[in-house]
């Protein structure tokens, strides 16, 4: 077991301070403001900030403020976006960009580091009314990837962009860039440190080579960002940024920026956004798998997200959660693991801001 | 339109005689000495070459001949190892191997140059019994992409590398690294060459830039090879190999290498690889799609490639094809391009080889 509680206790107080402020004014909306609220377009949203092995008796009650705050934040912003007659791509970008802005989350600021001390980020994005898709992997100097992977989508001929090749192209298209140490967080360091410690220690004690990655691959995995939004013209959008997993290396790859893996869809039955061990939900393509189930099998996209995350994942050995939209507006937050950082404002304006099970 | 007709012109003869010998000795076996083989044993096999504009009248005599001596090589390697009692991953392995080696193909050597005059690989590969997969992309020194993608799938605890990372990882397991230069073929270079010609003829026309690519796209795109194989055991494999597309940029990724999208297995239901216009095949989660489709919605294989190749992809405005073998042996090769270098030996034994519609 990984010491949870060391790691979170590695994130200080300063950070709670340090997420950028949106820059629009939807962020003062109080929760129970936004609960008064209640109206009956039909529109909705969901957002997730990463599931794993998060458990009460190891977060203080300042950082589960904190991350309930920024949680808070971008679904109340990402709300703002459809309540004012905006698409959900707008939306999702929005909710997402204010996530990779917050160190507290494994996206953009904040993204854990690789074994070589750097930070490569991955995000993609699909707009459910054209199945128009943008997917970014293995970038170093995109201060905002789901930016990048929106412009991949709406301005080039592409849907997939790697490395300096995607660099290339978010500076033909103006995004903001900048150095490799923007991303630097000395508590992602910390846990860079941490896990290579572990790491050699396991070796040692098996008297292999610290070569590859040992068992403990699992509890070094998570963290993501996504965001799935239900517009007034009904069209739906999902989107997933990330930071990869602490101590990655071999340019690995997780689901995150695979279509149909980490994200998917699809105006005529739901959304998707996942987070969780992306090996496994790269095999079960979990994204478009559960809209699948939904789509084909005359099932619900709640009920096909719950037989993918509580049979499928697990039984291949996977763990993890997604959070999804129906094309009625249900939400589905799913996962199998002790937590997920998630929220969601329903069509009746209902705000749900949760982190354990 | 692009013409076809001089690019074909391009490969001259030597070419058809520097394809790799197949370090075993079932090459040797004609395609009657073969069907006079039949057996009942459940195992058969299908490969593609690519799809895309391809025209008899386009094609001399002499290309014709080579391209279906290549297939006939790879597609009776592959069988002679499932008829040997070898599993599934090794046929697809094999067959892939030797299409990777032939610079007919745009696969390992004869892959397409990238914009800047490089050749980018990438290559994936799943196992149905397990659903455990591998993908590679963004290759540039690997000799065979798909002894990579098999190698991240059995000996890493991931599935997907990239560029610079991938290939650190193919050193240390001891795959053939080559020089650059290994992958250059006269052909690809022109083709290279014409492409630019063409972009910048259009840029000039329409007085706008050239930085990006121009409608002529989908006539660059194709190319790609693949296997789909069903062993003695009833073990299903997928796999596919690809040099992209002629003067890509900025580290465009396609279908390839993305699980579900290129390449899919499934023991419950079949296994799919694809090719075609990459980034339509990703958006539609191909690979996964047709599986989906056949096993949720009480659909046949055969059906469901017809519904997704015929119906779905061309809807969305994209082209290609797919091979696939569904859990009770029986062989899809759906297109809806003029052609799709395309062979399969089925579980009597019959062999087919065939290139136009």
């Amino acid at each position: 077991m990984v010491p949870v509680k060391n790691i979170v206790q590695l994130f200080p107080m300063v950070l709670l301070f340090s997420c950028q402020q949106p820059t629009d004014d939807s962020g003062g909306v109080s929760p129970e403001e936004k609960s008064a609220q209640k109206n009956d377009s039909a529109f909705c949203i969901v957002i997730h900030g990463g599931a794993g092995t998060i458990l009460k008796e190891n977060m203080s009650d300042s950082l589960e403020t904190a991350y309930k705050q920024e949680l808070d934040k971008a679904i109340t912003a990402g709300y703002e976006v459809l309540k004012n007659g905006g698409t959900s791509l707008d939306a999702v970008t929005k909710a997402i960009t204010l996530m990779e802005d917050c160190p507290l989350f494994n996206a953009g600021k904040g993204a854990v580091f690789t074994n070589e001390g750097k930070n490569e980020l991955d995000a993609s994005i699909m707009d459910g009314s054209n199945l128009k898709a943008g997917a970014v992997a293995s970038l170093t100097h995109v201060k905002n990837p789901i930016l990048l992977a929106r412009a991949v989508m709406e301005k080039s001929e592409h849907v997939m962009m790697v490395s300096e090749g995607a660099e290339k192209f978010a500076i033909q298209n103006n995004l903001e860039m900048v150095e490799p140490s923007y991303f630097y967080t000395e508590q992602r360091m910390k846990a860079l440190l941490k896990a290579k410690e572990k790491e050699q220690k396991k070796a040692k004690e098996e008297k292999t080579s610290s070569l590859f990655y040992d068992t403990y691959i699992k509890e070094q995995k998570f963290g993501t960002v996504g965001c799935v939004a239900l517009d007034k013209l009904g069209n739906i959008a999902a989107g997933t940024s990330t930071g990869g997993m602490t101590n990655k290396r071999y340019g690995r790859v997780g689901d995150s920026p695979i279509i149909g893996a980490g994200t998917y869809a699809d105006n005529t039955i739901g959304g998707v956004s996942s987070t969780g061990w992306g090996e496994f939900f790269i095999r079960g393509v979990v994204a478009h798998d559960i809209l699948a189930r939904a789509k084909y099998g005359n099932n619900t996209v709640a009920a096909a997200a719950k037989e993918v995350i509580q049979q499928k994942i697990p039984e291949m050995g996977g763990d993890g959660g997604i959070i999804a939209i129906d094309k009625n507006g249900n939400i589905s937050m799913e996962f199998n693991t002790a937590g997920m950082y998630r929220a969601s404002i329903d069509m009746k304006g209902n705000k749900i801001i949760a982190i354990y099970k």
